[in-house]
């Protein structure tokens, strides 16, 4: 691990950034308790953006360290991959990873309700991952007062410009994905996105219009419907989508727990994948794999974001300067079965 | 969390069980380094056999423990489904929980190879669920020395009497499945198990062998066939069955993972499932759903399973005595598409 650090920011530059005054700035650094929650949040926001390292309280030893996996929950297929990817990049790095799931304060029963920042930060947290969670204002600055950097993976709404996330390419994999339909000849290709308030659903849907536009493909905006990523919203999308009365030849479904949803609905409609329509998934999951037909679909890395997270977090111990606060992973589209040319 | 603990051993009583003098077990809880390996592996043993607590060490307060959960790997669905379970009960139970998977020696690259015992004690672990990996014996009298407790979550083989470990009832849902498929008319089941050498193997052989007799079915030995867990060896097996003179009509085959690998090989013969041959998997990860038809499988309680094993390590913990060293949850046959009446 390296040891070198990038020159610390005097009080004075923290202080310009947060538009307050250097004697506010030593308060919050002091830990008074008389400067306002507005204020403070405003110095702890210069402060991350700088990646302040406060002095004479040194990183714990390495061999001393926990970060955190934080996720939304850990059932599945994707929580299994990021923390399979971080597991490994730790123990690389030699620190240890703790995982909890992000609850909300009315979870607890038999113990009292606990905010997973309050959990961590009680045990004592050298640092921590989240996962399809978003960190609230609060949260984050919790986190900063106490000197626990964070790194968000896949973060669900644009991240604050100083929140370091790790993400995938969305816009590029749907390109990809929806031109591998436009090249076997379909023109009415349809889109089921991610609810239209998180990021990469936005991505995604905005990757789609890209490869239609430049196929000189217009968009049908009933051709685009929104679910929820699970696997009922996907059937009852795809439902609506063959409902039309000029249903769509082509699906890009942006998760593969919703393609699979949607395979429930082209089933139900007596229709065949790929013969009848084709389909196209996102994320690449191990059950795109045991579906039947295998199903064609866009990889996230999730295991390499997972570790790449990790990295990144522990430069953050280590005080380095990053050269990015926003990193992302290359998609790959996988070609499996469930994709045809259309029929004339 | 209960602070009532049984009475302490004596050192007299710990030395008549490990055949040795009092002075001797005096040294070894000293941690004085004249005693040999032998002697000190013995009254170890001894010292776990009482669940000895050493005087005058108390146990960390509950909000600084963390708990490890080490496995053989972090992908797929077993490991996520043991870690949910655990992870929920941890938090009920105000302990954290840190992942690792039990490298070999050489899997490291830039960092030092360490055994995943040094590797937790050097962070200080409060205690210790294992999950697919076997502890060598050396590894658990260094866990025993350093009074971390250990719980084992489906051992391999059969474990020494005083490793606490946390099953499922794999004889009774083999005798389940099994007959689930006589009741169909089966009188040809034949059964793909994993390396003899595995208690829960053996266990689930031992249930169908049950099944059959109480049918008054005769097992043909060239029925029985054993895997590797995995997906190719499932098929494998099941190609070996397929090829016989006079072919079964019915498979149990114990895991998931090789049921699936199992329908390849029917589908490779022009076979279909259910309508040629019935198929009962074992474990019901969530692929058992995806998959086309849906797996009849025997259901393992895997997140029940993740959060016993955490709370009886608690229980150890906190020095409490437990009822019985070996807990078995209770397996369930799900039944779904791949089961059908035997043809006449």
């Amino acid at each position: 691990m390296t040891e070198s650090r990038p020159p610390r920011p005097t009080l004075a530059q923290i202080a310009e950034l947060a538009g307050v005054s250097i004697s506010t700035v030593s308060k919050v650094l002091n830990g008074r308790d008389d400067v306002s929650r507005d204020t403070r949040a405003k110095v702890d926001t210069a402060l991350r953006q700088h990646h302040y390292v406060r002095r004479g309280t040194p990183a714990p030893e390495p061999t001393a360290r926990t970060v955190d996996l934080v996720l939304s929950g850990l059932d599945g297929s994707w929580p299994a991959s990021v923390a399979s990817g971080m597991e490994a990049a730790a123990y690389e790095a030699g620190v240890h990873v703790a995982i909890s799931v992000a609850r909300s304060s009315t979870a607890a029963t038999n113990h009292r309700a606990q905010d997973w920042v309050d959990r961590i930060l009680e045990r004592g947290s050298a640092g921590v991952v989240l996962g399809l969670i978003e960190p609230t204002r609060d949260q984050l600055g919790r986190l900063a007062q106490a000197r626990v950097p964070c790194v968000v993976i896949d973060p669900l709404s644009d991240p604050p410009p100083d929140v370091l996330s790790v993400g995938t390419t969305n816009w590029a994999g749907a390109y990809e994905a929806t031109s591998h339909l436009l090249r076997r000849g379909h023109r009415r290709v349809a889109l089921v996105t991610g609810p239209p308030q998180h990021l990469y659903s936005r991505a995604r849907l905005a990757g789609y219009r890209s490869a239609l536009a430049a196929a000189g493909v217009e968009v049908d905006p009933a051709e685009i419907r929104h679910g929820t990523y699970d696997r009922a919203s996907g059937a009852e999308q795809v439902r609506a989508l063959l409902a039309r009365p000029t249903p769509p030849t082509a699906l890009f479904i942006c998760s593969d727990h919703m393609a699979i949803g949607g395979y429930e609905a082209i089933a139900e409609a007596g229709l065949r994948v790929p013969e009848d329509i084709s389909v196209v998934g996102f994320d690449d999951l191990p059950e795109a794999r045991w579906v039947s037909p295998a199903l064609t679909t866009v990889r996230q890395p999730l295991k390499e974001m997972g570790g790449s997270a990790l990295r990144t977090l522990v430069r953050l111990m280590n005080g380095e300067e990053l050269e990015s606060p926003r990193v992302e992973l290359a998609t790959t589209l996988v070609v499996r079965n469930s994709t045809a040319q259309a029929s004339a």
